[in-house]
């Protein structure tokens, strides 16, 4: 017989009635009942009873014992009767009637309880993380993670990528997040750094003509945190050579798609399989198949964010046609400046003075002066409000058929200039949704936002600028860049959203030199810019690169929708506080003079004054 | 058609011929012959021939472009001539008549060239690792070591285990290598450290119940670098709960066995599937199957090292008895000295005196003052050299009876305390196996070696010590150190060997806090020193701890075994050079001041003198 065990805690059924068994685990309940003792031994698969009479050697061993001490027990599966089948636990028909025990590892009194996994302040939880880790909410996660992971390596294999390990010791990058450091012992005064994403290797990758890189990567961003951040995390990278956009779309749908109807618990995830189309920002249609597709202009437009969720079927409208010279002195006199707008935000089944009122009051409580509203009154049998009244019946029955709002519905308006608004607008939507129950929860809603502008008028600096990343390629290439206006050029840049969670960014790259250096001349940054902030990239490119793109799903957050979770330390075996310290394992933590002198570094403590 | 290429440069077949293809690539090689431009066109699949006549539209320009140029070509495929036929490319049937060529991306002048891979000094190759990446060889050494861990992963899983992601940014740890440490810009004077293997959190994991983990665990150790490690290396990281060493050996052992052949390239790799047995220090045999198993104390004596390549056939012994009290004075002198051996190499078909006096002149270059031998002559029709001729011939011929040797054959001998001559005894087996071409290096020789001394006498501190790992569990229990001559008991501690090379430690771990406090009571040690060094972890074994083991083959080098490279650089896409620089990203670099006072931290050049 096995040292410690001939079954896991999650193994016996009744067909294994009448055999000698030996089991390993925690004890994770001990019950006192007519003189027995009842135990529910875990492990990692599961949990099995265990009956201990009185007579059984150690019996008083076991009286004694805490939860959570390890023991081992020899005994035979015997059949529950009928009233006492535990039909939650695949082992409920069987107990294991014992005859020998033998601890194994005694626990001494719990800082924090397994069995029932209360709330607790996270501050325990994470200095008791082992403790922690054994309760069956977290435990699941962590596993989940594993299988996750695992299923999106296989999923990415199947498609033809290559896992391939870029450096975790490398070089401080100019632009981005804030760098974790690591001094060199070899070379005084020098620093590596942690990288915040394999961005450069993988795009050398490319060069070096690996084709379809993948990998699980571990980032690290010295950034401030928050619930859904920390300061090392996992991304899957990857990307791709001689490929459109399509392409890299085409290679990562299929995974996202299968990986979440794989964990999603049955909830419904967005087909990749029909046709679909949108209109690009041009007014042309383009088919596709595959997630929705919307531009960043779209998006911004109608959920007032690049990070929309779809389950909330509110699409906001702009309105401000049916306000402009009308009889809502206010908002006529805002569009009076031809940068301002009013948006509406459709609220179906909103009609009642309460609703309007809170929404109002919610508004005032972010910081707006307060939000107008029109509403279907009962009372009056019509619509009500002050908007409305002031606009005048026909005019704000037009406004409100554009906006397909009718009995029984209301509808939000923000005025002002968009750039400034459109946050809020976009929270005001999510508002109305979730208050009004418009949200379907039972579905992960998977959109990409594509069509990025290249560049964007900077009010502050009087001038063009590039509005997100400079070394993406321009739409039309380099003809664009010379013939169009710079504010009207779209990048092939895409990020993926879902629920409202945006779970990647990515781009075709600019891998030709003279193009690049373009792109900067018209954002006013001089050739010397690229070279020194891109130098080394540069060189690769001009030696031979092929055309390429990727993007990079962040893991974390992936399996943080998958769990239900919010906080993405609940989906992290070890993860840090939201100061950055590891409770646990004491980390960070003071160092000796030696350690400090082999590395050429002394610390400089903040004066307090 | 798809934008770039319709095949990879590895797919066309005669089957293909007549079809209009696109392909794109780099110009691995170009020639001119009979007005035509012949290429080979890369990409990571393959090689296609193309083929470009004067009057296709770009002939100008391609003639002009540089090797390792991105080009896209239309054209139709056509089967070549039988005369034309490249018998050892896939595509060699066939090649593509070139309609169309379109230039992505050009190559300016190469410092180090592609087609032919010619040696280059590694400084430049480092440099311009984008191009060294594309040559043949480490281009599929960067695949294989790819397919290797993803294979190893999935073979991990199937036995059983998950893998599970364990912290980057942790605590200093305050024993093993040197730590390369990251200081907080939270927390002023503080400092993260990398970690050099994830041992404490995989013991946690088995804390909080997880049962079977794995990770391919990227590891960090400031430490001088030689050809067969690097700063940053991977480990495939496992550990177990509730298993002895067995359990150990039987689930990585298939691991090992499956990964080595389905990538040996037809080399032999040790079964795992034959009875075996080995006799353990105390004389009992153990019966087991899978890799071969000699304990520690064997391992040295029969090979001078825990490391012994076992492809070599030759088997030292210890003769000492042979040469007590005879006619070689000198051997006769330091066997008087009862802690002093002699020990035979024995060397088949080694006996001349021209050899022998070769590894009498090696032995001389090693340090050594010389190295006895015996050697068959065939001019005196029997045994030769000094010590044959002192020794006499009768107990020469005993001799050389207990260790096998006969005509033709010969020996060396070493003297003196085996703990100071062990490692270069075991310098000459290798050397005189290479030498004689004992070796058949077509396979793959694993073994075991077991049974690691839990303590040994401390010559320079005149007490007990650990010899190796104070964290193993020692053989016996609490009752061995408290009955056991300590120098006598054994670790449940183990090694895997393969060629010559270490691929792992490992060990079942001790995980009662009251014998590892018991165990430090022998090696001098106060509960004190366990509580500071190893706190954390006794906490967490206070909580309920399971019984758990094991082990973490390092990742590098079992890809340098497989792809026949002794330099692990070679299988690194990205390595850093023998100083530690990263010289195509230039890492480590100087940084700003700004992020130096963020990190709180100054640098302190070495005083030049």
């Amino acid at each position: 017989m096995h040292a410690y065990r001939t079954h896991t805690a999650g193994a016996l059924r009744t067909a294994d009635t009448g055999k000698t068994v030996r089991l390993s685990g925690w004890i994770h309940r001990k019950r006192d009942h007519g003189g027995l003792v009842f135990i529910d031994l875990r492990d990692h698969y599961g949990l099995t009873q265990l009956v201990i009479d009185p007579e059984t050697p150690g019996f008083a061993t076991i009286e004694r014992l805490r939860a959570e001490s390890v023991i081992k027990v020899d005994g035979e599966v015997v059949a529950r009767s009928a009233e006492t089948i535990n039909p939650n636990l695949p082992t409920g028909e069987v107990e294991v009637r014992v005859r020998i025990v033998e601890v194994l590892s005694e626990a001494a009194e719990l800082p924090l309880p397994v069995f029932g996994e209360p709330e607790y302040p996270e501050e325990i939880r994470l200095k008791h993380r082992y403790l922690d880790l054994r309760r069956e909410t977290l435990h699941r996660n962590i596993v989940l993670r594993s299988k996750v992971i695992h299923s999106i390596r296989n999923r990415m294999i199947e498609q033809g990528f290559l896992e391939y390990q870029t450096p975790i010791l490398t070089a401080s990058s100019p632009e981005g997040a804030r760098d974790f450091l690591v001094p060199s012992r070899l070379h005084p005064t020098k620093f590596y750094a942690l990288p915040q994403a394999p961005q450069q290797f993988k795009q050398l990758l490319m060069v070096s003509g690996f084709d379809r890189y993948f990998q699980i990567a571990p980032c690290f961003r010295d950034e401030d945190l928050r619930a859904d951040r920390s300061l090392e995390f996992y991304q899957l990278d990857v990307e791709m050579s001689f490929v459109t956009q399509d392409d890299v779309f085409a290679a990562i749908e299929p995974v996202m798609h299968g990986v979440f109807t794989e964990f999603s618990g049955g909830k419904r995830v967005s087909p990749i399989d029909q046709p679909m189309s949108y209109e690009d920002d041009f007014g042309k249609t383009i088919e596709h198949k595959g997630f929705e597709r919307l531009t960043y202009v779209q998006s911004m437009s109608r959920y007032g964010t690049d990070k929309p969720d779809l389950r909330n079927p509110i699409v906001m409208q702009d309105v401000s046609e049916r306000f402009r010279g009308g009889g809502f002195g206010l908002f006529a006199r805002i569009l009076e400046d031809s940068k301002n707008a009013v948006w509406a935000v459709p609220a179906p089944k909103g009609g009642s003075r309460a609703f309007c009122d809170r929404m109002n009051s919610w508004a005032q409580g972010e910081g707006q002066p307060g939000l107008g509203y029109i509403f279907w009154s009962e009372d009056q049998g019509g619509w009500g409000g002050p908007i409305a009244k002031n606009l005048g019946a026909e005019a704000t029955q037009a406004l409100m058929d554009q906006i397909g709002m009718g009995k029984g519905d209301a509808a939000f308006f923000v005025a002002g200039d968009p750039k400034a608004f459109a946050k809020f607008a976009g929270l005001a939507r999510t508002k109305v949704g979730t208050d009004l129950g418009l949200i379907d929860e039972d579905q992960f809603k998977f959109c990409w936002i594509v069509d990025f502008p290249m560049f964007e008028w900077s009010e502050e600096e009087q001038k063009v600028d590039f509005s997100h990343n400079p070394f993406s390629m321009p739409q039309g290439g380099l003809d664009a860049l010379l013939n169009q206006d710079p504010l009207t050029i779209r990048a092939y840049q895409y990020d993926i959203v879902c629920n409202g969670y945006e779970l990647c960014s990515g781009a075709i790259r600019n891998h030709l030199p003279e193009l690049m250096v373009k792109a900067f001349e018209i954002a006013g940054y001089g050739a010397n810019v690229v070279e020194e902030q891109f130098g080394g990239m540069l060189n690769a490119f001009r030696h031979g690169a092929p055309p390429h793109g990727g993007l990079a799903p962040g893991i974390d957050r992936i399996v943080m929708l998958l769990a239900g979770e919010t906080a993405i330390r609940e989906v992290i075996a070890f993860p840090l506080n939201q100061q950055g310290q590891d409770l646990l394992m004491n980390a960070p933590s003071e160092v000796t003079d030696k350690q400090l002198k082999e590395l050429h570094i002394r610390t400089a403590p903040p004066i307090k004054v």
